[in-house]
């Protein structure tokens, strides 16, 4: 009964895991070696400033987080946040909500600002209540929507954070690598992604970036990190350079070969001419659906270039439509989630699969499923 | 400057990761496909299943945490216990610090029995506090001391949970695998180990186990689980089998590939036979230490096979030494933890590690480091 797992090959056009490239899957294959090895420890440092790199920060406190990214929007929540403190939570999609309920655990006292699942933050309800709430702490918001398509003014919430004196938290999971992003010109106080979209890896570790702002925070908090896992003036002794590294946990070394490996390869290609291949992919993808007569979710101008939300075709059972996608076409688009369940597919065209040979095939598959 | 990186080559006789076989390591290099894909679907009740055989349990809630074991024990805590809660926990070691500490942060009431670093856990110390403690809810211990190299007496101390009506929480990073486990039989309510230690995978996974009794305490539970991450009752929607899987995170596909493969592995030379290959093992360098007049910090009869905590020759600085085999001879051995610092090595035969050719070059490279 049991034997090796031999996965199907897959164009992975969902809202991630997206296509891993062969040398990041060879890099994860190269031999393990200790997590408090000297070479290791320089390899981590190394990491560290490819981190950097990608988030356009100096920040001291960047770091993969050893967890998919919901451990690490968590990290930064219990990091930043303390029972009592209030916090204005944008809501606009399934990430945002998350938000909130992570909030709430933390015993924070937590500020809603709605907005339709499938349109942008809206900015001036966000100083309105910001406005409304001058001891407000912290400022959440989603850069890159996943559950709805949606890009948000992220330099614009973060300045209101500053005026307001909030810190800001940013979930740019989606967005890492496939946008503009500025982590350091937009004044972003803690920024957290994942590995599995635009930066082409395998799931499993969360790129962090923290500014010294929130380094102080955490220095000055009343309580403790809940979490010790998470708790970062203790992840800081491990990944804080100097040589010295006090042991916190044991890090997934191989999952960091592989993040190495695609941060190269990124840097390779250019962070801008990444961004924009996305803008132009999406640009091809767009005139492609609009000729299949398939409408967006999200008004032009707030759409992700990376992952776009579409109405379910007429007469397309959702469930079916996948399945056929999947299993006649080896192309794996992604359901709607929450109210969006069984009226959207959410399209994407993350890091190594947003090229112009996926928009193609997916036509090709559309094209079978809609009998045209 | 940046370039890929190539690890050394290195004989893994640490605390862990231990060595890992190309079989795991290229099942890692496999290509990634979505977490929610029916196959994938389909394989983590594969995984599921083999996790069920190590841990010698048929509890429905098995699974890989998607983190270290450090994960996996924080998220055994914050289901188990609630603010308030009494809990009793064994100190013998670094690990039941961290249990102590882990408790605290949830606010829980803790109770601490504690030894000596480098001894069993004192079986009647626990019953007596269990006594004078009737309204102690959990008893936690760890089964294998990763700091120290001691092994307590996990059967007996899960029976003293039972008879005092607690839930019993094990620490099993390092013996899961490498010597005899039975959750099931010991009547174990949570156990939780990790991936690169007795299974030889590369660190980063966390796999758990619960019994009935612990899944009710979680759905009785009067608070929320602070962590949303590693709330159970939302992670079982995940993993819970049936076909339907809720999103909850994105599960580290390319990780639990290599999981996959190293339990096939394991069942293939059979748990029975690894558990004596760790024992004679271990007997093969025990003769060689000795021989060399190195000494075990743990007495005979309270050592665990798979990890020796030895003193440091006379004569030879810590660091240096361990410096000298890892570069003269490419072979990692494990410093003291705590107190421990400076005084011991730890010396790792776990896994692919556990075989007579490492126990031959560690001899050499201690000949060579004692001039002998």
């Amino acid at each position: 009964m049991s034997q090796s797992f031999l996965p199907p090959t897959r164009l992975l056009m969902g809202p991630g895991p997206s296509n891993v490239p062969k040398r990041v899957l060879e890099a994860m294959a190269r031999p393990t070696i200790g997590h408090l090895d000297p070479v290791f420890v320089a390899f981590m440092d190394e990491l560290k400033g490819l981190l950097q790199w990608v988030f356009r920060s100096d920040n001291t406190l960047t770091l993969p987080v050893s967890g998919p990214g919901t451990a690490g929007m968590e990290a930064c929540f219990v990091n930043l946040l303390e029972p009592g403190d209030k916090i204005v939570v944008c809501r606009n999609g399934a990430f945002g909500q998350r938000m909130v309920e992570m909030s709430e655990r933390i015993g924070a006292e937590v500020i809603v600002v709605d907005q339709d699942w499938g349109r942008a933050v809206d900015r001036e309800a966000v100083a309105r209540t910001l406005a409304e709430h001058p001891d407000a702490r912290v400022l959440a918001f989603v850069h890159a929507e996943t559950s709805t398509g949606a890009v948000s003014d992220a330099a614009a919430l973060a300045a209101l954070a500053i005026e307001h004196d909030c810190l800001s938290i940013m979930d740019c999971v989606t967005s890492l690598g496939g946008m503009t992003l500025e982590v350091d010109d937009w004044g972003v106080d803690a920024a957290y992604s994942g590995t599995q979209k635009c930066l082409s890896c395998p799931p499993g570790l969360s790129p962090v970036t923290l500014s010294e702002r929130a380094a102080e925070k955490i220095r000055a908090r009343n309580y403790p990190v809940q979490s010790w896992f998470m708790d970062f003036s203790l992840v800081m002794n491990y990944w804080g350079g100097g040589g010295k590294r006090a042991y916190h946990h044991t890090a997934p070394v191989n999952a960091l070969y592989g993040l190495h490996e695609a941060l190269l390869i990124l840097k390779e290609e250019g962070l801008e001419s990444a961004w924009r291949r996305h803008a132009e992919t999406h640009q091809q993808l767009k005139r492609m659906l609009e000729g299949l007569g398939i409408e967006f979710v999200v008004p032009e101008g707030e759409r992700l270039p990376q992952l776009n939300a579409v109405r379910i075709p007429a007469g397309i059972d959702d469930a079916e439509g996948r399945r056929y996608l999947l299993e006649e076409h080896g192309i794996e688009v992604g359901a709607g989630l929450g109210p969006l369940a069984g009226k959207i597919w959410r399209i994407g065209l993350m890091g190594e699969t947003c090229r112009p040979e996926s928009v193609t095939r997916l036509e090709q598959g559309l094209r079978g499923l809609l009998g045209r």
